[in-house]
């Protein structure tokens, strides 16, 4: 381990992080409100301690960022931003504890979509941006946005991209690290302003707009409004947040290759057809149910199935609903979508789509080889065999994620929460989705969790954005020897 | 695949069975009862059919059982002896539709213990022999007998042998397959014996020592009081209980190298250990859980979550208390330990702590390898290196578990029942564990599952019992090819 190397990362990282509270200052100037100075002051201290260490650690010849550096330095620059991104919540007076206002900006960030909350429409339009912001930032990734802003940390880029991106297998679109996150970024801003002004076009303020886009790209979910998408009862609204955030939950490879006019990739992509199959599926299914045992018009069953459905598969956690009193097949539907996630490389959380499909493949094929021992099958994916090792760690990643939720489910439940309350929270918070069910349904929150409820559920969030090796790999003996 | 050999050997199978309905008519002479009756015509149909078959198919040059003979036989003859099993419980009336005679013979066979009576109490001695005699056959294995008792059944015994004993590595105790049945058997015999010698010392009468020890040895469930082990308020019954149940719950291959007086596998053995560690952390859990929540004195407290906790990961399903009333952290446990199940090689059902094993060390060897890419490590267990392809399997084990278990979820949703209820229903089946949570739970019974859930239980029970691949793997295409 290079110590140095990782202390000069991580401080670049929370510099530039500091840098970026100037935006919800300048948002609070703008509405004539008085916590900008709660902004400019965590933004002032923030910059500082990134600027300080980064001076500190400046790169010698010893700087060097391999795997485990990479690791280390995603896991420890998250972790710092999301303590450094609480001190708003906590200058402007809006959070009064450290465990809510740390679960809120991990919240945030992970973009998960959790509140602690219990009336956002009584908050400045600074904090409020601030919550949507923190979605956008961490969606398509603090690290990666570090990389395509600041020249230094291409050295080592690869490690810190594939610690941070989703998926099993992250592509390179081009063949410098720096060059892919800034088209990456590129991508996600142009999803964000084209959401935005679809939505100003459908009747929404801009504020609104805006921060609603945030957090549709990034599959987050904190909306401006108590009732979240609810609250807007307009059809063209809630058409346009399904179709971006099924967007959101693409490869964001696909969405490069097709702006470049390569629609091929789309075409064969084996992800993005079970990924649509599952949404159609589970939209169908749900839809059977609900005019089977709810009185919403055929209209309004497809309307709220599809968001909801959408909303949930790619872990953003909108609602025009409370999903919570529908029927059983449709809440059991949903609980199993919270565990899928969206597509690897796309800004949506959980397990992912790619693996789900590895998976398959490879029971498939082992229930095949139980029957002809002698014949030997390829796992494929887009016509391409699958190695062995990814397969062997897609299928770690899966026990490692359900030990997590399990034995953090156990531990919500000693803090007294019910079954379908312990469950929900955990594959929320570890999915990165937000609302779940029970206590912790749509029209309930997080309030009333437990302080070290409220850090657990932190560490599951931070455990599920960076898909469980990044974090777990620091509890690996020898991980920090010196190297 | 030859459906000649597979004809003839599930005949042979169907007609053992029949004979061995003999015993409950005897049960039914014995007590003065009128239903020995429907005992003697379901023998006589049940060993007829057998026969015919058997003489039908008899063996010629061509009569071979490989791999995919020893799943079908395996399979369809579990299935044969369900459907004749249910006979006598439709003959003496006391179940009036297939759908529940069906489900309470499966139930027995597969060592489940979910029942549809209602009051088992207002039954025959006969009626209830027959349940507790199922459980018996069925927990070391019909298949196993079989080859135990003909001698026809050696030619692929070692293919039938795989298909029906639990465990992703089954032990041969002896070169030749049918003196390791034979063997097994003696050992069976030999707790339950022993065990029904000690209940009856400690005061239950002849009959319900014997049926009990039935379904203790057997990992069964079905007890001859409503109120199952809770009816007998006697610590030292309680206690025996627990001791055969954790007994029934090890590899059977320790007991006989026990009795051969070599004591170093149980020393050595990982299996054991992990098995043993889960008992005590789970009981020290709940216990302390039910000493904060609940009015329990202490001994009674470490008397009902020692028994419950071995009656769940063995997947008995006795219960001495509702333990669907406990706080939620001791509710949770419990239904964690339903997926974790006995030993490989034991009468317990589920996934077995073996598998768990395995689990844990490949996630653990790819945590490290994600960290050091380049070390190459090999999952031990015993000491000995676990080849690839059984990790490879195991892991698609677990993966088609869920699959079916979701996917039999999503069904009993539809069919109406709450989320903790279809949870627990197939959670209780599918692990062969019998009473679930909720309106399945220890209090309750299956009574009100509509017939088509039942029919969908039944085949969870049997998949769960065959251990998924060998009830899958018909479905997979070539199957039934000639071979």
């Amino acid at each position: 381990m290079n110590i140095r190397s990782v202390i000069g990362s991580v401080s670049r990282i929370v510099a530039v992080f500091g840098a970026l509270m100037l935006a919800p200052a300048a948002v609070s100037l703008l509405f004539g409100e008085s916590d900008w100075t709660a902004f400019l002051i965590s933004s002032i201290v923030t910059a500082a301690v990134g600027v300080v260490g980064a001076l500190l650690a400046a790169p010698g010849t010893d700087w060097r960022i391999g795997n485990r550096e990479g690791m280390a330095i995603t896991t420890l620059g998250w972790t710092a931003c999301a303590l450094f991104g609480a001190l708003p919540f906590l200058l402007a007076g809006s959070m009064s504890t450290p465990a809510d206002a740390v679960f809120e900006t991990m919240s945030g960030l992970t973009t998960t979509g959790a509140t602690i909350l219990l009336d956002v429409e009584a908050q400045s339009h600074a904090i409020l941006f601030w919550r949507s912001f923190l979605h956008w930032l961490g969606g398509m990734g603090i690290v990666v946005l570090s990389i395509a802003l600041l020249p230094g940390l291409q050295v080592g880029g690869s490690q810190l991209f594939r610690a941070e991106v989703p998926g099993p297998l992250p592509d390179r679109l081009e063949p410098r690290i720096r060059e892919t996150a800034q088209r990456l970024w590129g991508i996600y801003t142009l999803l964000t302003v084209g959401e935005a002004v679809l939505l100003r076009l459908f009747g929404m303020s801009l504020f609104d707009a805006v921060t609603h886009a945030f957090g549709t790209v990034a599959t987050g979910g904190f909306s401006t409004a108590n009732k979240s998408l609810e609250a807007w009862n307009s059809p063209a609204i809630h058409l346009t947040v399904t179709a971006f955030m099924f967007l959101a939950g693409m490869n964001f490879t696909l969405h490069y290759r097709a702006l470049r006019g390569n629609f091929e990739p789309i075409a064969k992509d084996d992800e993005l057809r079970t990924y649509t199959g599952i949404v159609l599926a589970a939209i169908a299914l749900i839809s059977l149910d609900l005019l089977a045992h709810s009185n919403y018009s055929l209209w309004n069953t497809l309307r709220h199935s599809s968001f909801q459905v959408v909303s949930v598969i790619t872990t953003t956690g909108f609602t025009t609903v409370d999903y919570d009193v529908w029927p059983p097949l449709s809440r059991a539907i949903l609980l199993i979508l919270m565990f899928v996630g969206g597509s690897g490389g796309s800004t949506g959380g959980a397990i992912k789509v790619v693996r789900m499909n590895v998976l398959a493949k490879h029971s498939i094929r082992e229930l095949k080889r139980a029957v002809y021992p002698r014949r030997v099958t390829v796992v494929r994916l887009n016509g391409k065999a699958v190695p062995e090792e990814v397969s062997s760690a897609v299928l770690a990643f899966i026990i490692l994620y359900l030990s997590v939720f399990l034995l953090s489910m156990l531990a919500m439940s000693a803090m007294g929460l019910d079954f379908m309350s312990a469950v929900g929270a955990v594959a929320a918070t570890l999915g990165n989705i937000g609302p779940g069910f029970g206590l912790v349904g749509p029209t309930c929150n997080y309030s009333t969790v437990p302080a070290v409820g409220k850090w657990l559920l932190s560490f599951c969030m931070l455990v599920g954005r960076l898909e469980v090796y990044t974090v777990l790999s620091l509890l690996v003996p020898g991980f920090w020897r010196r190297s």
